[in-house]
């Protein structure tokens, strides 16, 4: 007899029996199933490479309709179901992201890079919501910090890894889309990388956070334009800020040698120029999918005189310019970026250039990160 | 002419024309719209009172249905759609959330309560996720901890509240459903309430963390029964462990003046046997539509003796013995609510019960956290 009355908190929308769906096979393979009886026509459409993410369910006769991948590589997968035109998450799955406006169901296939991507029983470290003051935006703006496992346990000071999103991004990406806290955690436990502080930033000047976390709050619909409104430069120009915040309230090592910074996409864009503004700033640039200037001219001198800057980078010196990008990547990134390492090869400046598989997409920053993590502070 | 290359991040999925949903209406009515020319029936479910929340839409020629609620009062609220049988996110919201196994849509009332529920332009606190280590559960274990924006800016040390999750939520549910964060930084700056940390970690035994946050991972599907498995007592037994780290590791006021535990559902079932075996420990006691034992034996010590229990916390003595409930709670606990509270009263022992609208829902626990706040280390 269960003497105490065990009471749970209501379960409030829908009930009903579910389906099992993501079904992760054995050999790779993820099987979908949607109970729709009334349906017509059924996809699946992911960020999987294989058909292009998409996949056409069959419907069975109890009116469960359902649909096996090819075996996927290892990795985090998103997707959701197009039902008769309505793009839906899956039912039957209760674990989803938001990718700038739009919210995704989503699924791991292990035994490979996704295997940092979940919670191991590995000591773990911390992530903190916070607001840093900015006096050039005139502002508080919310960032995200992960400290490592033994943070706080010593008097140990660490280094620091600035890590930026992209256009339609926000404080929140790296966190939710990159499993920084996990990949840090997992890494450190193998002794792969050295414990490191990453501080993960809202880069929209026009925004002091990420969209529901801001005082436009839902009126605030995040969409890949975000960076519209932004006066160009002030949030890369103003980013000393955000290292004296951290150097000032975290135990730190304050010098160019602790630290790096990297950035995807418009991040890589604020990360190349933040690193020819501020050269005496990071020993270690990581430039991911990375937006790169078309010219060397620009009103804003921000923006300008890049030669000299490269020379000026080129002459302080750095420890690593890590550059990769997606040989499919959408916004035909490939070539400038080819194009922008060359040119730093044939001024003499040491960068290391990556072209990978596919394309503008998460998959790739978080195996970037992956690849670049472990060659920060090791020297 | 624009001399960088404006780059966005892929948004990987399906692209189309939106339609506005939901349209938050002046008067405090919300239009939902969902484009859907193949549908035959379409159905809102949210956790509003009017008309049980449910909604029939009616389709317009150009293939978008729509309904309009009744006017509702301020609260944020949470929905689904039910397209002919399928339930399914709002696909033109990018706002959502996950309670228990179920991920919704939401939306927010404003002009009233739920205006404590937004970010406005106050001080910030912060909320840090990190783990502790559980000697009695041999585990470390995940919990979220909010501390006052003035928190770390002089040596000023804080009171304490430790906040409870119910059955099926986690560690994650009074931040993410409870508004935790926005709710105290609100009231603080409108000073309502002593600046206080908030403490609020895993009450399942048998979980080390929210599902999708712990080792088991994807595999560990959140259900109402999250509390099967748990040995019984063990994690409220344990409870000191968590105080203590809390202590070791903040700038807290160590004292039972300056602690205050409360908790919904399950958790308020928690909060009162933590209470009971620990009256020492917490001054300020809040059980929010709370698990109430049914009679005062059982073999497992710590939830036996309860005439001697209560008479212990009767002398050792409190400040605030807080108790709310539903009248129409679907477990029916109003009823047994009632004959605790006239048990420590025929007892002489102060009790303040309130019995509210509605039933075992979040609207009523971010209203009764909203009460019981600023009644907290006041004298």
């Amino acid at each position: 007899m269960l003497p105490l009355f065990a009471v749970g908190q209501q379960n409030v929308g829908f009930k009903g029996e579910r389906v099992v769906s993501p079904q992760i096979n054995a050999d790779g393979s993820v099987t979908f199933r949607l109970a729709a009886p009334k349906a017509k026509h059924v996809e699946v459409k992911g960020d999987w490479a294989a058909n292009d993410g998409i996949g056409t369910f069959v419907k069975g006769k109890d009116g469960v309709w359902e649909y096996t991948t090819p075996v996927l590589p290892s990795e985090m997968y998103t997707y959701r179901f197009d039902i008769d035109g309505v793009i839906t998450l899956d039912p039957a799955n209760p674990f989803s992201c938001r990718d700038v406006g739009n919210v995704f169901s989503k699924f791991y296939i292990g035994n490979g890079c996704a295997d940092y991507y979940q919670v191991h029983d590995v000591p773990h470290g911390s992530v903190t919501s916070t607001f840093y003051h900015s006096n050039a935006m005139n502002a508080d703006r919310r960032l995200n910090i992960y400290t490592p496992p033994t943070y706080g346990k010593s008097n140990a000071a660490f280094p620091v890894l600035y890590l930026l999103h992209g256009s339609g991004g926000d404080e929140n990406a790296w966190v939710e889309l990159g499993h920084v806290a996990r990949i840090m955690d997992n890494l450190i436990a193998e002794g792969k990388i050295e414990p490191m502080i990453v501080v993960m930033p809202n880069g929209n000047s026009a925004k002091t956070a990420a969209a529901g976390e801001t005082s436009d709050n839902q009126a605030y619909m995040p969409v890949m334009s975000n960076y519209l409104g932004n006066k160009r430069g002030q949030y890369e120009a103003a980013f000393p800020e955000i290292v004296n915040y951290i150097d000032a309230r975290y135990a730190t090592i304050p010098d160019k040698r602790h630290r790096a910074i990297a950035g995807l996409s418009m991040g890589g864009q604020h990360t190349l120029f933040i690193s020819l503004n501020y050269p005496e700033m990071f020993d270690y640039i990581g430039l991911f999918s990375s937006g790169i200037p078309r010219n060397d001219y620009d009103e804003n001198p921000f923006f300008n005189d890049l030669q000299a800057k490269f020379e000026h980078l080129h002459s302080t010196g750095y420890r690593l310019f890590w550059v990769a990008v997606g040989v499919d990547d959408q916004f035909k990134l490939l070539e400038p970026t080819e194009k922008m390492c060359n040119r730093m090869k044939a001024m003499g400046m040491p960068v290391t250039f990556k072209a990978t598989p596919r394309g503008h997409i998460w998959s790739n920053w978080r195996q970037y990160l992956l690849e670049f993590a472990p060659q920060l502070f090791k020297d």
